[in-house]
């Protein structure tokens, strides 16, 4: 079985066993995205980036993750196509030339 | 090759491309994931959750995730591990019999 | 009349106008506010604090304190009030000899 | 003196006593309204709107105000000027007759 496959099917039993897939709309699950991307983001408040607890932030990530996961399955999308999809947009917007080494967005490029 | 290591090594490449790396820290990757799962969010701003655009909802929901995978490529983590133990801890947190169908935080229940 | 008054009157002429109290509800509030300063964050990324733009901190600052106190008007909540007792809740939290050039929080002081 | 000089002063003193501003760069300060924003929002997390608790709501809401203000404070910004200039700058994106009880973005009128 493939990586993203264990792990969704993980994360699917997991909700399942506790029925909480009635709360889990996509409004709901955007909301709780957002909420552990704080709680990573909170790790390195008033720090610079190497003082931050690498074990949090595994378990922080992890969150971000495991929701990311399970609002991919709600719609059933395939995670490894909606990046690589993303990754060839993303290619137009910022060619390589234009935007070596410069980190602004592509609409000032 | 698996999936999360295709996926890492197709950021990666987009990435070093770029030459993008330098501006890559661990406390900037975590404002990028607030940043994208904010604009998630925003396809669900004053809607219901049936109401969101699924064509934006699979871009922004693939930027949550090439940036996430960013920061776990950054601290060499593996994906399926640091999820597949978070599932184990919240297991511990939110036993069956006590959680089953209620969504209240584990310290509530 | 003051400060807060003229600026919640305003803001409240602003929204009744456009008839947009039916969106308002405080769960959507709650995301505006989110959104608005994940918008304010995204002017620092990739960036040292001062090399962001003030005029855009003006407007993405301002949107914050809009949907804030829009939020704070629902609830008919005094502005002044909340912010002044959670400033002494804090002062409890975080005692002066206690907390002084450290950013622990009040957990693990 | 005027509600949001007494706010900001309060504010002011708060930090002063406990030595922090030496940690209230901008870039930090943005990150704090964030993580305030949502904590807020996770009151409303697998809720409707009318379910959140008030009180914790009073507390979140004067956290995000709270680091707003001393945020507007290290600009020199004046609050009530700034939302007045954003509440102009609104009403000539979203026109009266355009946007009476839509809330597309103005782009999208």
């Amino acid at each position: 079985m493939k990586d993203i496959e264990e792990i969704t099917q993980t994360l699917v039993k997991f909700r399942n066993e506790r029925d909480w897939e009635q709360f889990h709309n996509a409004k709901d699950l955007a909301l709780a995205i957002n909420i552990e991307s704080s709680e990573l983001l909170e790790l390195f408040l008033w720090k610079t980036a190497n003082e931050a607890d690498i074990e949090k932030i595994k378990e922080e990530l992890a969150d971000v993750f495991a929701y990311a996961f399970i609002l991919a399955e709600k719609y059933n999308l395939d995670v490894k196509e909606i990046i690589l999809d993303k990754v060839k947009r993303n290619a137009n917007k910022y060619p390589i030339e234009k935007s070596k080494g410069i980190v602004k967005k592509y609409n000032e490029l």
